[in-house]
Protein backbone atom coordinates (compact mmCIF):
# COMPACT_ATOMS: atom_id res chain seq x y z
CA UNK A 1 0.00 0.00 0.00
CA UNK A 2 1.38 3.44 -0.93
CA UNK A 3 1.74 5.64 1.69
CA UNK A 4 -0.01 8.40 -0.03
CA UNK A 5 -3.54 8.81 -1.03
CA UNK A 6 -4.76 6.71 -3.40
CA UNK A 7 -8.59 6.48 -5.03
CA UNK A 8 -9.09 3.01 -3.00
CA UNK A 9 -7.58 3.99 0.11
CA UNK A 10 -9.00 7.65 0.53
CA UNK A 11 -10.67 6.94 3.61
CA UNK A 12 -7.99 5.24 5.45
CA UNK A 13 -5.51 8.26 4.39
CA UNK A 14 -7.66 10.59 6.03
CA UNK A 15 -8.70 8.65 8.87
CA UNK A 16 -4.63 7.78 9.55
CA UNK A 17 -4.42 11.46 9.82
CA UNK A 18 -6.29 12.07 13.22
CA UNK A 19 -4.12 11.99 16.24
CA UNK A 20 -4.22 9.55 19.07
CA UNK A 21 -4.23 11.87 22.05
CA UNK A 22 -7.59 13.85 20.31
CA UNK A 23 -11.30 13.28 21.91
CA UNK A 24 -12.08 9.38 21.40
CA UNK A 25 -16.08 10.34 20.57
CA UNK A 26 -15.00 13.07 18.39
CA UNK A 27 -12.16 10.38 16.98
CA UNK A 28 -15.14 7.96 16.38
CA UNK A 29 -17.60 10.34 15.00
CA UNK A 30 -15.11 11.79 12.51
CA UNK A 31 -13.78 8.91 11.50
CA UNK A 32 -17.74 7.63 10.68
CA UNK A 33 -18.26 10.62 8.80
CA UNK A 34 -15.21 10.53 6.84
CA UNK A 35 -16.55 6.90 5.47
CA UNK A 36 -19.87 8.01 4.58
CA UNK A 37 -18.80 11.37 2.52
CA UNK A 38 -16.45 9.06 0.64
CA UNK A 39 -18.70 6.13 -0.16
CA UNK A 40 -21.08 8.92 -1.14
CA UNK A 41 -18.75 10.20 -3.66
CA UNK A 42 -18.17 6.66 -4.64
CA UNK A 43 -21.68 5.33 -5.04
CA UNK A 44 -22.55 8.30 -7.21
CA UNK A 45 -18.67 8.70 -9.18
CA UNK A 46 -19.43 12.86 -8.21
CA UNK A 47 -18.05 15.20 -10.84
CA UNK A 48 -16.31 17.78 -10.13
CA UNK A 49 -18.82 19.80 -11.20
CA UNK A 50 -21.37 18.19 -9.00
CA UNK A 51 -19.50 19.24 -5.90
CA UNK A 52 -18.27 22.75 -7.51
CA UNK A 53 -22.28 23.21 -7.18
CA UNK A 54 -22.71 21.62 -3.40
CA UNK A 55 -19.95 23.76 -2.22
CA UNK A 56 -21.55 26.98 -3.29
CA UNK A 57 -24.66 25.67 -1.93
CA UNK A 58 -23.13 24.74 1.56
CA UNK A 59 -21.60 28.15 1.19
CA UNK A 60 -24.96 30.56 0.40
CA UNK A 61 -26.60 28.28 2.86
CA UNK A 62 -24.13 29.72 5.71
CA UNK A 63 -24.25 33.21 4.40
CA UNK A 64 -27.68 33.47 4.74
CA UNK A 65 -27.63 32.56 8.66
CA UNK A 66 -28.36 35.45 11.25
CA UNK A 67 -30.09 35.93 14.46
CA UNK A 68 -33.47 35.20 13.26
CA UNK A 69 -32.91 32.27 10.18
CA UNK A 70 -30.61 29.32 10.72
CA UNK A 71 -31.06 27.67 7.09
CA UNK A 72 -28.53 25.29 8.26
CA UNK A 73 -30.89 23.60 10.81
CA UNK A 74 -33.75 23.89 7.68
CA UNK A 75 -31.49 22.19 5.69
CA UNK A 76 -31.18 19.14 8.39
CA UNK A 77 -34.85 19.57 8.99
CA UNK A 78 -35.71 18.72 5.39
CA UNK A 79 -33.49 15.73 4.90
CA UNK A 80 -34.80 14.27 7.62
CA UNK A 81 -31.65 14.34 9.78
CA UNK A 82 -32.93 16.80 12.37
CA UNK A 83 -35.69 14.29 12.75
CA UNK A 84 -33.77 11.45 12.91
CA UNK A 85 -31.07 13.02 15.21
CA UNK A 86 -34.36 13.51 17.61
CA UNK A 87 -35.19 10.19 17.33
CA UNK A 88 -32.24 8.57 18.40
CA UNK A 89 -31.76 10.44 21.54
CA UNK A 90 -35.54 10.33 22.62
CA UNK A 91 -36.31 6.41 22.33
CA UNK A 92 -38.82 5.84 24.67
CA UNK A 93 -40.96 2.77 26.00
CA UNK A 94 -44.81 1.61 24.13
CA UNK A 95 -47.51 4.13 25.13
CA UNK A 96 -45.23 7.28 26.09
CA UNK A 97 -45.78 10.21 24.11
CA UNK A 98 -43.45 10.61 21.10
CA UNK A 99 -40.99 13.37 20.68
CA UNK A 100 -40.73 15.26 17.28
CA UNK A 101 -38.82 18.48 16.03
CA UNK A 102 -38.39 21.55 18.26
CA UNK A 103 -38.55 23.92 15.34
CA UNK A 104 -37.24 27.80 15.55
CA UNK A 105 -40.07 29.37 16.86
CA UNK A 106 -40.10 28.97 20.38
CA UNK A 107 -39.56 31.62 22.64
CA UNK A 108 -38.41 31.47 26.22
CA UNK A 109 -39.85 32.65 29.17
CA UNK A 110 -43.58 32.53 27.42
CA UNK A 111 -46.39 34.13 30.17
CA UNK A 112 -47.72 31.94 33.01
CA UNK A 113 -51.41 31.34 32.32
CA UNK A 114 -54.33 29.74 34.28
CA UNK A 115 -55.80 26.76 33.48
CA UNK A 116 -58.69 28.12 31.09
CA UNK A 117 -57.13 30.75 29.26
CA UNK A 118 -57.25 32.01 26.53
CA UNK A 119 -53.95 32.32 24.43
CA UNK A 120 -55.33 33.56 21.12
CA UNK A 121 -54.66 37.24 21.15
CA UNK A 122 -54.96 38.74 17.87
CA UNK A 123 -59.03 37.66 17.37
CA UNK A 124 -58.29 35.39 14.39
CA UNK A 125 -59.20 31.92 13.83
CA UNK A 126 -61.39 29.15 14.61
CA UNK A 127 -61.24 28.65 18.46
CA UNK A 128 -60.32 25.63 19.74
CA UNK A 129 -60.19 24.03 23.58
CA UNK A 130 -57.21 21.90 24.13
CA UNK A 131 -57.48 19.73 27.39
CA UNK A 132 -55.77 16.16 28.57
CA UNK A 133 -53.51 15.15 31.35
CA UNK A 134 -49.98 14.85 32.08
CA UNK A 135 -49.30 11.78 33.28
CA UNK A 136 -46.97 8.60 33.48
CA UNK A 137 -46.49 5.67 32.30
CA UNK A 138 -49.26 4.04 34.98
CA UNK A 139 -51.73 6.52 34.26
CA UNK A 140 -50.62 8.35 37.30
CA UNK A 141 -50.85 12.15 37.28
CA UNK A 142 -48.31 14.47 37.28
CA UNK A 143 -48.30 17.44 39.83
CA UNK A 144 -46.33 20.57 38.92
CA UNK A 145 -45.51 19.55 34.85
CA UNK A 146 -45.29 22.73 32.80
CA UNK A 147 -47.33 22.77 29.27
CA UNK A 148 -45.09 25.28 27.63
CA UNK A 149 -47.52 25.68 23.94
CA UNK A 150 -47.34 27.51 20.83
CA UNK A 151 -48.58 27.74 17.56
CA UNK A 152 -49.16 30.07 14.15
CA UNK A 153 -51.78 32.54 13.89
CA UNK A 154 -54.60 31.91 11.12
CA UNK A 155 -52.54 33.58 8.84
CA UNK A 156 -49.96 31.35 9.28
CA UNK A 157 -47.54 33.12 10.75
CA UNK A 158 -45.89 32.83 14.62
CA UNK A 159 -45.52 36.20 16.82
CA UNK A 160 -42.34 36.15 16.35
CA UNK A 161 -42.17 36.42 12.75
CA UNK A 162 -44.61 39.51 11.99
CA UNK A 163 -43.20 41.40 15.47
CA UNK A 164 -44.73 44.53 14.26
CA UNK A 165 -48.43 42.80 13.61
CA UNK A 166 -48.90 40.48 16.34
CA UNK A 167 -49.37 41.13 19.86
CA UNK A 168 -46.60 39.74 21.62
CA UNK A 169 -47.45 36.79 23.40
CA UNK A 170 -50.00 35.59 20.80
CA UNK A 171 -50.59 31.79 20.87
CA UNK A 172 -47.97 30.93 23.60
CA UNK A 173 -48.19 30.53 27.22
CA UNK A 174 -46.82 28.11 29.97
CA UNK A 175 -49.98 25.81 31.91
CA UNK A 176 -48.84 24.31 35.26
CA UNK A 177 -50.23 21.31 36.09
CA UNK A 178 -52.08 20.40 39.59
CA UNK A 179 -52.64 17.59 41.58
CA UNK A 180 -54.81 15.77 38.82
CA UNK A 181 -52.25 16.85 36.24
CA UNK A 182 -54.60 18.27 33.57
CA UNK A 183 -54.40 21.22 31.59
CA UNK A 184 -56.99 23.25 30.00
CA UNK A 185 -56.46 26.30 27.47
CA UNK A 186 -57.88 27.81 24.75
CA UNK A 187 -56.48 28.75 20.95
CA UNK A 188 -56.82 28.15 17.76
CA UNK A 189 -57.35 25.19 15.32
CA UNK A 190 -53.12 25.98 13.59
CA UNK A 191 -53.13 26.17 10.09
CA UNK A 192 -50.39 25.15 7.70
CA UNK A 193 -47.56 27.27 6.64
CA UNK A 194 -44.56 27.33 4.69
CA UNK A 195 -41.14 26.95 6.22
CA UNK A 196 -39.12 29.51 4.65
CA UNK A 197 -38.42 28.77 0.76
CA UNK A 198 -36.60 31.97 -0.22
CA UNK A 199 -32.86 30.72 0.30
CA UNK A 200 -30.61 27.82 -0.85
CA UNK A 201 -32.69 25.12 0.93
CA UNK A 202 -35.97 26.39 -1.15
CA UNK A 203 -34.27 26.57 -4.13
CA UNK A 204 -33.14 22.60 -3.34
CA UNK A 205 -36.95 21.58 -2.83
CA UNK A 206 -38.26 23.08 -5.74
CA UNK A 207 -35.39 21.27 -7.26
CA UNK A 208 -36.55 17.72 -5.93
CA UNK A 209 -39.98 18.43 -6.47
CA UNK A 210 -41.33 19.20 -3.03
CA UNK A 211 -43.03 22.11 -1.50
CA UNK A 212 -41.98 23.48 2.11
CA UNK A 213 -45.69 23.18 3.74
CA UNK A 214 -46.06 21.21 7.25
CA UNK A 215 -49.32 20.55 7.95
CA UNK A 216 -50.86 22.46 11.14
CA UNK A 217 -49.87 21.48 14.52
CA UNK A 218 -49.61 22.80 18.17
CA UNK A 219 -46.25 22.27 19.55
CA UNK A 220 -45.93 21.62 23.01
CA UNK A 221 -42.75 21.31 25.55
CA UNK A 222 -43.71 19.45 28.49
CA UNK A 223 -40.95 19.32 31.17
CA UNK A 224 -41.65 17.96 34.67
CA UNK A 225 -39.10 17.30 37.44
CA UNK A 226 -37.43 13.88 37.28
CA UNK A 227 -39.43 13.13 33.98
CA UNK A 228 -37.68 13.29 30.07
CA UNK A 229 -38.88 16.22 28.72
CA UNK A 230 -41.07 16.15 25.76
CA UNK A 231 -40.51 18.16 22.93
CA UNK A 232 -43.80 17.66 20.26
CA UNK A 233 -46.18 18.85 18.43
CA UNK A 234 -50.11 17.66 18.27
CA UNK A 235 -51.51 17.76 14.58
CA UNK A 236 -54.86 18.21 12.40
CA UNK A 237 -54.71 14.74 11.49
CA UNK A 238 -57.46 16.32 8.22
CA UNK A 239 -54.82 18.96 7.32
CA UNK A 240 -54.16 18.23 2.99
CA UNK A 241 -49.95 17.48 3.97
CA UNK A 242 -50.16 15.59 7.39
CA UNK A 243 -48.99 12.50 4.67
CA UNK A 244 -46.15 15.34 3.26
CA UNK A 245 -44.79 17.75 6.01
CA UNK A 246 -42.02 19.42 4.36
CA UNK A 247 -39.76 18.52 7.85
CA UNK A 248 -41.26 14.91 8.58
CA UNK A 249 -42.23 15.90 12.18
CA UNK A 250 -45.90 13.79 11.95
CA UNK A 251 -45.94 10.87 13.46
CA UNK A 252 -48.60 8.61 14.17
CA UNK A 253 -49.40 8.55 17.85
CA UNK A 254 -48.79 12.69 17.19
CA UNK A 255 -52.16 13.06 15.23
CA UNK A 256 -55.29 14.29 17.69
CA UNK A 257 -58.42 14.12 17.43
CA UNK A 258 -60.15 17.64 16.27
CA UNK A 259 -63.79 17.33 17.11
CA UNK A 260 -66.39 19.89 16.21
CA UNK A 261 -68.26 21.45 19.27
CA UNK A 262 -69.75 24.41 18.33
CA UNK A 263 -69.66 25.55 22.15
CA UNK A 264 -70.47 29.22 21.43
CA UNK A 265 -67.25 30.78 20.00
CA UNK A 266 -65.81 27.73 20.42
CA UNK A 267 -65.57 25.49 17.29
CA UNK A 268 -62.84 22.68 17.94
CA UNK A 269 -61.88 20.67 20.80
CA UNK A 270 -58.24 18.70 20.84
CA UNK A 271 -57.72 16.32 23.79
CA UNK A 272 -54.70 15.02 24.23
CA UNK A 273 -52.73 13.27 26.74
CA UNK A 274 -49.03 13.72 27.56
CA UNK A 275 -47.65 10.05 29.04
CA UNK A 276 -43.89 11.21 30.62
CA UNK A 277 -40.97 9.00 31.13
CA UNK A 278 -38.75 9.12 33.91
CA UNK A 279 -34.91 10.28 33.43
CA UNK A 280 -32.75 7.20 32.72
CA UNK A 281 -35.42 5.50 31.15
CA UNK A 282 -34.43 4.55 27.35
CA UNK A 283 -36.64 1.46 26.95
CA UNK A 284 -37.41 1.71 23.30
CA UNK B 1 -45.09 0.25 7.55
CA UNK B 2 -46.33 3.63 8.74
CA UNK B 3 -46.46 5.91 5.97
CA UNK B 4 -44.79 8.77 8.57
CA UNK B 5 -41.45 8.79 9.74
CA UNK B 6 -40.00 6.68 12.06
CA UNK B 7 -36.42 5.89 12.66
CA UNK B 8 -35.82 2.57 11.14
CA UNK B 9 -37.41 3.89 8.22
CA UNK B 10 -36.01 7.37 7.84
CA UNK B 11 -34.10 7.30 4.52
CA UNK B 12 -37.01 5.60 2.42
CA UNK B 13 -39.48 8.06 4.43
CA UNK B 14 -36.88 10.97 2.82
CA UNK B 15 -36.28 9.44 -0.31
CA UNK B 16 -40.24 8.65 -1.42
CA UNK B 17 -41.08 12.32 -0.84
CA UNK B 18 -38.42 13.45 -3.98
CA UNK B 19 -40.56 14.29 -7.54
CA UNK B 20 -41.26 11.51 -10.48
CA UNK B 21 -40.26 14.35 -12.38
CA UNK B 22 -36.81 16.14 -11.35
CA UNK B 23 -33.73 15.55 -13.04
CA UNK B 24 -32.81 11.86 -12.41
CA UNK B 25 -29.51 12.36 -11.85
CA UNK B 26 -30.31 15.20 -8.81
CA UNK B 27 -32.15 12.01 -7.80
CA UNK B 28 -29.25 9.94 -7.56
CA UNK B 29 -27.57 12.29 -6.30
CA UNK B 30 -29.86 13.28 -2.99
CA UNK B 31 -30.87 9.51 -2.50
CA UNK B 32 -27.09 8.45 -2.19
CA UNK B 33 -26.56 11.40 0.05
CA UNK B 34 -29.52 10.63 2.20
CA UNK B 35 -28.79 7.21 2.59
CA UNK B 36 -25.30 7.85 3.48
CA UNK B 37 -26.05 11.05 5.79
CA UNK B 38 -28.66 8.62 7.84
CA UNK B 39 -26.27 5.99 8.37
CA UNK B 40 -23.87 8.26 9.81
CA UNK B 41 -25.93 9.35 12.30
CA UNK B 42 -27.00 6.06 13.29
CA UNK B 43 -23.76 4.19 13.00
CA UNK B 44 -22.36 6.50 15.90
CA UNK B 45 -25.93 7.71 17.73
CA UNK B 46 -25.00 11.42 16.98
CA UNK B 47 -26.27 12.83 20.19
CA UNK B 48 -28.24 16.00 19.68
CA UNK B 49 -25.73 18.47 21.13
CA UNK B 50 -23.29 16.97 19.05
CA UNK B 51 -25.30 17.59 16.29
CA UNK B 52 -26.07 21.44 17.32
CA UNK B 53 -22.56 21.72 17.18
CA UNK B 54 -21.98 20.54 13.68
CA UNK B 55 -24.95 23.33 13.16
CA UNK B 56 -22.83 26.12 14.21
CA UNK B 57 -20.00 25.19 12.76
CA UNK B 58 -21.24 24.32 9.36
CA UNK B 59 -22.96 27.78 9.60
CA UNK B 60 -19.49 29.52 11.05
CA UNK B 61 -17.69 28.10 7.90
CA UNK B 62 -20.05 29.60 4.87
CA UNK B 63 -20.32 32.80 7.24
CA UNK B 64 -16.47 33.30 6.63
CA UNK B 65 -16.19 33.01 2.99
CA UNK B 66 -15.47 36.10 1.20
CA UNK B 67 -14.41 36.56 -1.99
CA UNK B 68 -10.97 36.38 -1.82
CA UNK B 69 -11.79 33.37 1.21
CA UNK B 70 -13.37 29.66 0.48
CA UNK B 71 -13.20 27.93 3.26
CA UNK B 72 -15.75 25.21 2.16
CA UNK B 73 -13.22 24.08 -0.23
CA UNK B 74 -10.51 24.27 2.53
CA UNK B 75 -12.87 21.81 4.26
CA UNK B 76 -13.35 19.53 1.45
CA UNK B 77 -9.44 19.46 1.39
CA UNK B 78 -8.98 18.21 4.59
CA UNK B 79 -11.16 15.54 5.10
CA UNK B 80 -9.89 14.47 1.56
CA UNK B 81 -12.90 15.22 -0.73
CA UNK B 82 -11.40 17.23 -2.84
CA UNK B 83 -8.80 14.85 -3.46
CA UNK B 84 -11.13 12.18 -3.91
CA UNK B 85 -13.19 13.86 -6.60
CA UNK B 86 -10.28 14.81 -8.50
CA UNK B 87 -9.56 11.54 -8.28
CA UNK B 88 -12.95 9.88 -9.61
CA UNK B 89 -12.83 12.45 -12.04
CA UNK B 90 -9.73 11.79 -13.46
CA UNK B 91 -8.41 8.09 -13.77
CA UNK B 92 -5.97 7.94 -16.37
CA UNK B 93 -4.03 5.29 -17.69
CA UNK B 94 -0.45 3.77 -16.54
CA UNK B 95 2.28 6.51 -17.67
CA UNK B 96 -0.21 9.39 -17.91
CA UNK B 97 0.68 12.22 -15.18
CA UNK B 98 -1.56 11.91 -12.38
CA UNK B 99 -3.94 14.87 -11.14
CA UNK B 100 -3.75 16.46 -7.65
CA UNK B 101 -5.79 19.51 -6.15
CA UNK B 102 -6.15 22.34 -7.47
CA UNK B 103 -6.24 24.80 -4.98
CA UNK B 104 -7.24 28.45 -4.46
CA UNK B 105 -4.45 30.14 -5.58
CA UNK B 106 -4.41 29.98 -9.48
CA UNK B 107 -5.12 33.21 -11.64
CA UNK B 108 -6.66 33.40 -14.69
CA UNK B 109 -3.87 35.06 -17.87
CA UNK B 110 -0.38 34.79 -16.08
CA UNK B 111 2.10 36.26 -18.72
CA UNK B 112 3.24 34.39 -21.06
CA UNK B 113 6.82 33.77 -21.00
CA UNK B 114 9.56 32.91 -23.21
CA UNK B 115 11.48 29.22 -22.25
CA UNK B 116 13.98 30.10 -20.23
CA UNK B 117 12.67 32.84 -18.59
CA UNK B 118 12.98 33.28 -14.27
CA UNK B 119 8.88 33.72 -12.55
CA UNK B 120 10.53 34.78 -9.61
CA UNK B 121 10.46 38.18 -9.56
CA UNK B 122 11.01 39.39 -5.70
CA UNK B 123 14.85 37.88 -5.56
CA UNK B 124 13.87 35.70 -2.57
CA UNK B 125 14.50 32.09 -2.27
CA UNK B 126 16.73 29.39 -3.52
CA UNK B 127 16.91 29.64 -7.48
CA UNK B 128 15.70 26.62 -9.54
CA UNK B 129 15.58 25.25 -12.81
CA UNK B 130 12.24 23.07 -14.18
CA UNK B 131 12.74 21.83 -17.39
CA UNK B 132 11.01 18.76 -19.21
CA UNK B 133 8.61 17.45 -22.00
CA UNK B 134 4.95 17.53 -22.96
CA UNK B 135 4.31 14.15 -24.28
CA UNK B 136 1.80 11.93 -25.45
CA UNK B 137 1.62 8.74 -23.88
CA UNK B 138 3.81 6.81 -26.77
CA UNK B 139 6.87 9.85 -25.82
CA UNK B 140 5.79 12.18 -28.82
CA UNK B 141 6.35 15.47 -28.08
CA UNK B 142 3.08 17.95 -27.87
CA UNK B 143 3.64 20.99 -29.87
CA UNK B 144 1.52 24.33 -28.62
CA UNK B 145 0.90 22.77 -25.12
CA UNK B 146 0.46 25.23 -22.42
CA UNK B 147 2.38 24.68 -19.10
CA UNK B 148 0.82 27.33 -16.52
CA UNK B 149 3.09 27.39 -13.17
CA UNK B 150 2.63 29.09 -9.87
CA UNK B 151 4.31 28.13 -6.23
CA UNK B 152 4.36 30.21 -3.54
CA UNK B 153 7.45 32.62 -2.64
CA UNK B 154 10.63 31.56 -0.16
CA UNK B 155 8.22 33.24 2.89
CA UNK B 156 5.94 30.60 2.01
CA UNK B 157 2.75 32.72 0.29
CA UNK B 158 1.53 33.54 -2.92
CA UNK B 159 1.57 36.37 -4.76
CA UNK B 160 -2.28 36.84 -4.20
CA UNK B 161 -2.08 36.90 -0.20
CA UNK B 162 0.26 39.54 -0.46
CA UNK B 163 -0.77 42.09 -3.10
CA UNK B 164 0.83 44.85 -1.61
CA UNK B 165 3.68 43.47 -0.90
CA UNK B 166 5.06 41.36 -3.68
CA UNK B 167 5.62 42.41 -7.61
CA UNK B 168 2.51 40.82 -9.28
CA UNK B 169 2.61 37.58 -11.33
CA UNK B 170 5.61 36.90 -8.72
CA UNK B 171 6.21 32.90 -9.44
CA UNK B 172 3.55 32.75 -12.02
CA UNK B 173 4.10 32.17 -15.68
CA UNK B 174 2.41 30.74 -18.86
CA UNK B 175 5.15 28.95 -21.37
CA UNK B 176 3.96 27.21 -24.65
CA UNK B 177 5.99 24.46 -25.88
CA UNK B 178 6.95 24.54 -29.40
CA UNK B 179 7.99 21.26 -32.10
CA UNK B 180 10.15 19.23 -29.56
CA UNK B 181 7.56 19.57 -26.65
CA UNK B 182 10.27 21.02 -24.41
CA UNK B 183 9.43 23.68 -21.37
CA UNK B 184 12.24 25.40 -19.23
CA UNK B 185 11.91 28.33 -16.41
CA UNK B 186 13.36 29.47 -13.55
CA UNK B 187 11.50 29.80 -11.17
CA UNK B 188 12.57 28.84 -6.59
CA UNK B 189 12.26 25.92 -5.01
CA UNK B 190 9.12 26.29 -3.37
CA UNK B 191 8.47 26.30 0.28
CA UNK B 192 5.74 24.45 2.67
CA UNK B 193 3.06 26.46 4.02
CA UNK B 194 -0.14 26.26 6.13
CA UNK B 195 -3.18 26.66 4.64
CA UNK B 196 -5.62 29.01 6.26
CA UNK B 197 -5.92 28.02 9.45
CA UNK B 198 -7.17 31.10 12.03
CA UNK B 199 -10.73 29.77 10.73
CA UNK B 200 -13.27 26.72 12.19
CA UNK B 201 -11.27 24.64 9.48
CA UNK B 202 -8.07 25.39 11.82
CA UNK B 203 -9.77 24.78 14.83
CA UNK B 204 -11.47 21.06 13.40
CA UNK B 205 -7.71 20.11 11.92
CA UNK B 206 -6.09 21.21 15.81
CA UNK B 207 -9.23 19.11 17.66
CA UNK B 208 -7.81 15.92 15.49
CA UNK B 209 -4.78 16.48 16.21
CA UNK B 210 -3.86 17.82 13.12
CA UNK B 211 -1.35 20.60 11.93
CA UNK B 212 -2.13 22.77 8.77
CA UNK B 213 0.48 22.74 6.42
CA UNK B 214 1.62 21.33 2.84
CA UNK B 215 4.70 19.72 1.66
CA UNK B 216 6.72 22.42 -0.58
CA UNK B 217 5.29 21.97 -4.53
CA UNK B 218 5.23 23.62 -7.82
CA UNK B 219 1.62 24.05 -9.46
CA UNK B 220 0.63 23.50 -13.04
CA UNK B 221 -1.95 23.31 -15.49
CA UNK B 222 -1.27 22.05 -18.57
CA UNK B 223 -2.98 22.49 -21.59
CA UNK B 224 -3.01 21.36 -25.36
CA UNK B 225 -5.96 21.35 -27.85
CA UNK B 226 -7.79 17.69 -27.82
CA UNK B 227 -5.71 16.35 -24.60
CA UNK B 228 -7.53 16.25 -21.26
CA UNK B 229 -6.00 19.31 -19.06
CA UNK B 230 -3.79 18.00 -16.33
CA UNK B 231 -4.06 19.89 -13.07
CA UNK B 232 -1.14 18.56 -10.83
CA UNK B 233 2.03 19.82 -8.50
CA UNK B 234 5.70 18.61 -8.63
CA UNK B 235 6.56 17.66 -4.80
CA UNK B 236 9.55 18.23 -3.53
CA UNK B 237 10.50 14.71 -1.84
CA UNK B 238 12.88 16.23 1.07
CA UNK B 239 10.36 18.43 2.68
CA UNK B 240 9.07 17.71 6.31
CA UNK B 241 5.59 17.12 5.47
CA UNK B 242 5.82 15.21 2.30
CA UNK B 243 4.10 12.30 3.92
CA UNK B 244 1.08 13.67 5.90
CA UNK B 245 0.08 16.98 3.48
CA UNK B 246 -2.74 18.19 5.19
CA UNK B 247 -4.94 18.04 2.12
CA UNK B 248 -3.62 14.60 0.95
CA UNK B 249 -2.48 16.17 -2.07
CA UNK B 250 0.91 13.92 -2.44
CA UNK B 251 1.06 11.34 -4.98
CA UNK B 252 3.27 8.85 -5.76
CA UNK B 253 4.18 10.08 -9.29
CA UNK B 254 4.36 13.41 -8.24
CA UNK B 255 7.17 13.56 -6.58
CA UNK B 256 9.73 15.25 -8.74
CA UNK B 257 13.52 15.58 -8.37
CA UNK B 258 15.31 18.56 -6.82
CA UNK B 259 18.54 18.00 -8.15
CA UNK B 260 21.64 20.23 -6.79
CA UNK B 261 23.46 22.23 -9.07
CA UNK B 262 25.07 24.79 -8.22
CA UNK B 263 25.44 26.75 -11.87
CA UNK B 264 25.49 30.39 -10.66
CA UNK B 265 22.58 31.54 -9.47
CA UNK B 266 20.95 28.39 -9.61
CA UNK B 267 21.24 25.94 -6.65
CA UNK B 268 18.66 23.02 -8.18
CA UNK B 269 17.23 21.75 -10.82
CA UNK B 270 13.91 19.69 -10.81
CA UNK B 271 13.41 17.90 -14.36
CA UNK B 272 9.99 16.50 -14.89
CA UNK B 273 7.80 15.09 -17.66
CA UNK B 274 4.11 15.76 -18.54
CA UNK B 275 2.11 13.15 -20.18
CA UNK B 276 -0.92 13.74 -21.62
CA UNK B 277 -3.78 11.61 -22.74
CA UNK B 278 -6.54 12.17 -25.58
CA UNK B 279 -9.49 13.50 -24.11
CA UNK B 280 -12.15 10.91 -23.84
CA UNK B 281 -9.58 8.07 -22.92
CA UNK B 282 -10.59 7.26 -18.94
CA UNK B 283 -8.51 3.85 -19.25
CA UNK B 284 -7.47 3.58 -15.70
FE1 LIG C 1 -44.41 24.99 13.81
FE1 LIG D 1 -0.11 25.47 -3.28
Amino acid sequence: MTKYFTEEGSVEAVQARMGDDINPRLKQVMASLITHLHSFAKDVELTQEEWDTAVEFLTKTGQICSDVRQEYILLSDVLGFSMLVDAINNRRPPGATENTVYGPFHVLNAPIRQMGDNISLDGKGERCLYEGRVIDLHGEPIEGACVDVWSDNADGFYDVQQPDIQPQWNNRGRFITGKDGTYRFYGIKPVSYPIPDDGPVGKMLTALGRHPYRPAHMHYLVTASGYQRIVTHTFVGDDGYINDDAVFGVKETLVAPFEHVNDGDTIWRSPFDFVMVPEGDTTA
